[in-house]
């Protein structure tokens, strides 16, 4: 691992506040359309902020290997699309009424509405991306949004079960760091670099990824509504078994087991509130366990950029685990 | 336009036999997923048959130009794969609840599951395209499906109301011609021919299309629900204004017309019946203009081929056109 001191939240943000800056504008031209709703829709989306996170990632691994061109742009765009298409189907199926501490699209456009709107989200983010004529590049992005889909289905059909913890990664790689994993390795692609350093990056994404995951199932069942900018515990409430309900069912007495299930399998907590569980949790260290289980991501993460040449970039790159493992929201 | 003979049903399906079945077999192994439920769903769709009208016209197309190769039935089977996940989506917003005679998918899997299916399918049909490494495929593919998935929303934004002629054909361009165009150009790109010819066979395409869901709206208003496999009225039902309806409007009387507007306005013909509208259309002779126009748009399609080489499968294209405005499901 690099002895290269860590950069400052700060200093992140400088070091891309105008490429960030241009790939709002790039989100803004590609979310227009000639049917007003997708403009309407695409429009509350973007404004709803969101942290970036992927198009932040795509920027800092092209720069790390020296690529600052105008593909770096666009294809960050790409990422958050895709991300948003993800988003809105994913609140069609959860039925939330709630998202970044505003109305969900669902609930101001229907649901009709929205599911054409991430349709158009998915084809407008693969004809941007084919612009660059990359089969490459196209090839990542589309096997990748193929895997992000089966996980969404995958978890459904766990829905109100107890899952083990390799379950619990597999979908949490598919649902989030395939993404984190893939925006990476897009933006070691366009920088034209080796397989072996692309497949670093790659690594460094899916690490980071799962840590990331994980902290934002804890704060799930840990933070404030306020903090979150939607409900508390509404993966409990529908059913998803995280990590820290993993851990404290495999290590919990039969009736902490039997009350885990059944808040699990009963929805709006009918059966066992969201209390008894964080009681249970409390009692076996199981949230101390998966923030250990995110932290020991983030070090693998940093680790996979050993190879990576010293710049202010990786520097940025060795912060985020931190950021991502840190953050209370 | 070709004095050439016009083929026979058994001739045309003779003749594409050995392809519809390896697109068929394509269409398996393109429908299987890692995830139970993808490939349930997928299985349970093609089962449901259709008339493989687009992979037809792509086979057709390549083949009046010479290409006979392994690209054709690969992208056959991509262009039913969009046409597969529109209808997916389509009928969670319609709320369908048949579709071939069946119960719909959403009806036997729910909406969240289809949601997602329909989105595999569509990555799946790029994915599988993308195998081609052709860009021009993949704009042709993407752009299209955009359009489509466009022309679905408008026609939301416009349901319960009346709309004007141009705003039908529009509706219907992208809701059906588009893709039957695509095929076209599909198949006409895939044999490398000259940009000129390879618009005529879209404009064929086009212009098939439109005859083609004319007709498709006159037999939801004329037919019986077992010839259907759907129930009748369905789009008067769900406020859709189609040719017939629009011809009456606009020739009817003033009460006539508050009749039809009443009748797309109310929900499952609380204010108007099926029967009352439809002695509207017999009384202006509506039905009848919808299957003339229907009728010039295929003579147009035809005129499109003029340039084409004679061959069986010209023939073939001469033909379908008798076909698609002929048939009475």
């Amino acid at each position: 691992m690099s002895t290269q001191a860590i950069a400052s939240a700060k200093e992140v943000f400088d070091l891309l506040r105008d490429d960030l800056s241009a790939i709002e504008h790039e989100l803004v031209r590609d979310g227009a359309s000639t049917v007003g709703a997708i403009t309407e829709i695409a429009g509350y989306l973007r404004e709803g902020g969101g942290k970036r996170i992927r198009p932040s990632l795509l920027l800092l691994a092209a720069k790390s290997l020296g690529c600052h061109g105008r593909e770096t742009i666009q294809l960050g765009a790409v990422v958050e699309l895709v991300h948003t298409a993800t988003l809105v189907h994913d609140d069609i199926i959860d039925a939330a009424e709630i998202r970044r501490g505003r109305p969900s699209a669902n609930t101001t456009w229907g649901n009709s509405k929205c599911v054409l709107a991430g349709d158009w989200l998915y084809m407008q983010a693969f004809r941007t991306a084919l612009e660059q004529h990359n089969f490459k590049v196209l090839e990542l992005l589309i096997g990748l949004t193929q895997q992000m889909v089966e996980g969404e289905l995958l978890q459904m059909e766990l829905l109100g079960r107890i899952v083990g913890e390799a379950e619990y990664y597999d979908l949490i790689y598919r649902k989030t760091a395939c993404l984190f994993h893939v925006s990476m390795r897009l933006g070691a692609a366009l920088a034209g670099t080796s397989d072996e350093i692309e497949e670093q990056l790659g690594e460094y994404g899916r690490n980071l990824g799962i840590a990331f995951q994980i902290v934002d199932d804890v704060l799930d069942l840990t933070a404030s509504e306020k903090l979150l900018g939607k409900p508390v515990a509404s993966d409990l409430r529908e059913g998803k078994a995280t990590l820290a309900v993993v851990h404290a069912h495999e290590h919990g007495t039969a009736r902490e087991r039997v009350l885990i299930r059944k808040a699990l399998e009963s929805p709006d907590f009918q059966a066992a509130s969201h209390g008894d569980v964080l009681e249970i949790l409390n009692r076996h260290g199981s949230v101390n366990y998966a923030l250990r289980a995110a932290g020991q991501y983030a070090d693998v993460a940093r680790g996979a950029l050993a190879a990576l040449p010293d710049s202010e970039y990786k520097r940025a790159l060795l912060w985020m685990p931190d950021f991502v493992v840190a953050r209370d929201k």
